[in-house]
């Protein structure tokens, strides 16, 4: 997507080498005009799936999710949670993640009553690096008995293994910029 | 706002007499139909206030005032982070909040070139009940000098302390349903 891409080797910037920063215009300053150009391509790259709900993660996730569900006929979108309120009921379907940011494991959870076995599910969120989140998703979505029929990235490392495991796991990925690498401090799309 | 109280008679469900659970339709699974009538009434309600960008806390208000920001000439939305990760920067604007909830402090932070001292800002989160997280937002807004014009909510628990803290910082409240309060497992507005 020539938009995205552009606005990343405008605003986007690389640190040490290897970490790609686009808070200034998707996660944590979020440009709901570019926002909406990226739900209309999800749409079209998902056009033919008869999607039922859109599923994402907190946090990044949820403004490209709420704005992209627009296109797919204002599906519900359900985020799934890291962290437990008091405000959760305990029937969940849960999965466990391995972050690789912050060395650490968590859950992620959504409770059982917000998806059904009759859903076709599109994922989206704002990276696909090593997909350790995707499968967790992925994970708790099949535990439901719904189907996931996508893969929506913003923003893909191919050099990383995201895409192979997600598409191991029979389910097609869709990114709206794939980058090839870094070189000192400049994205190689 | 009737077809949120309406919304929340139907499908909100009260549990132990005090905690009202919306999360089949605001702050899990998302109604975005229901989020754009939510940012049209909250467009008609600040529509003097020349917002120049909305101000969110994460997970469950990201969703809400992206939809808003549409009605807002697509403002830019900013998020504020309760948790820290590999690529936050270290410049940011920082205040400290307690959660009755969850009976812990935690941070929110903002990144320093997200807000500058020109910008008329507009919070807007899912509930308020006490205000504390308002008090949190409201004080990193102000250390970059940008003016806090408005705080706007979709559920207000009239009963509690959180309108009356917010405007004697001199902020405008506006919500969207204010609950008087509950008798077993009803709603009362």
């Amino acid at each position: 997507m020539e938009e995205l891409v552009n606005r990343i080797l405008k605003d986007g910037t690389v640190e040490d080498g290897a970490i790609l920063k686009v808070g200034t215009f998707i996660n944590h300053s979020m440009d709901i005009r570019l926002f909406n150009a990226m739900g209309r391509e999800f749409k079209k790259r998902f056009q033919e799936d008869k999607i039922t709900k859109i599923v994402t993660i907190e946090a990044s996730g949820i403004g490209i999710a709420a704005i992209a569900a627009q296109y797919f006929d204002y599906v519900p979108v359900v985020f799934a949670k890291k962290f437990v309120g008091s405000n959760m009921s305990s029937e969940v379907y849960e999965s466990e993640v391995y972050s690789y940011t912050k060395a650490t494991r968590y859950k992620v959870r959504i409770e059982k009553n917000l998806i059904s076995s009759d859903d076709k599910i599109l994922i989206i969120d704002d990276f696909l690096a090593n997909g350790c989140a995707a499968l967790g998703l992925i994970d708790i979505i099949r535990q439901s008995g719904a189907s996931v029929v996508g893969f929506g990235a913003v923003i893909e490392k191919g050099f990383q293994q995201g895409r192979r495991v997600i598409e191991e796991q029979g389910v097609k990925v869709e990114s709206l910029a794939v980058i090839k690498g870094f070189e000192g401090d400049k994205v190689i799309f």
